[in-house]
């Protein structure tokens, strides 16, 4: 078992600085479900009823619904960029510095998103990578935004 | 169990655009879990071995930490303060619009952060906030950042 997990660690990218490019990109996808578009709730008990039943048998909750479906509050948007960034551009060992999201669209239970970022910029002198990063969903932007992030060069792995 | 479900969303704040002034803050306290520190690795099992013990033992990994001690990318950081948002000030229903965090200093397993939003501005015409963010950890920033969020006006409720 220990193997396993240590080989699933391994095949886990880690980019260092000198391995980057201007234009180099990633992505990967994700679909929103229930638990993505109500987090913070995770005392509910999640039984027979769905947590989105549960919403709309509430009129105060259902109320401040939006476009007639609950709507995710970006935050697994903008998990899917985060997740991006640590497990494949630049990967493992990725220092974040900053970071904005817009958020676009609402998203909804079901929708289907991908993930994408790509490097704009390389600072050399402080191995600083400039990503820009998106959400699509049927090819149409929900989400647009920019992370600036710190890569170990290849020099420092063994100091 | 339906009813404490119930109970469990009805106690959540979910404040309307009228109930909003600026200045008004909230917060929470969360302690970083090595859980936090090490997402998007799910798949791995944890078993007797703890996922840190498994990073140190890899020294490939190990080289990529940071500081001796594994640091969280601030996706935990930024989770608190959505969470804060998403649960207090403004509460249930708020709509993200967009986001920006800058993490000031790196955060590793065991600190304990406060998550803090203070509203700094309110644009009636459009019934949007203006958050100021921040995470502490010993009254030192570890992430500074800003949120707009729209929020519904009690006029729009029953619609």
């Amino acid at each position: 078992v220990a193997v396993e997990r240590e080989a699933n660690i391994a095949n886990l990218p880690a980019l260092y600085f000198e391995d980057l490019a201007v234009g180099q990109s990633a992505s990967l996808i994700g679909t929103v479900s229930e638990s993505d578009a109500i987090p913070f709730l995770d005392d509910m008990d999640n039984g027979e009823e769905s947590l989105q039943e549960q919403f709309y048998s509430t009129e105060f909750y259902a109320a401040r619904l939006r476009f007639g479906q609950y709507v995710t509050h970006g935050v697994y948007t903008a998990s899917l960029i985060n997740n991006v960034i640590s497990t494949q551009l630049p990967g493992v060992g990725s220092v974040f510095l900053s970071q904005s999201f817009q958020y676009l669209a609402p998203v909804r239970i079901g929708d289907i998103i991908t993930a994408r970022v790509e490097i704009m910029e390389l600072v050399y002198a402080r191995r600083r990578v400039r990503l820009f990063c998106e959400c699509l969903r049927e090819g149409a932007p929900v989400l647009e935004g920019e992370a600036w992030i710190a890569v170990l060069s290849r020099s420092e792995t063994l100091t």
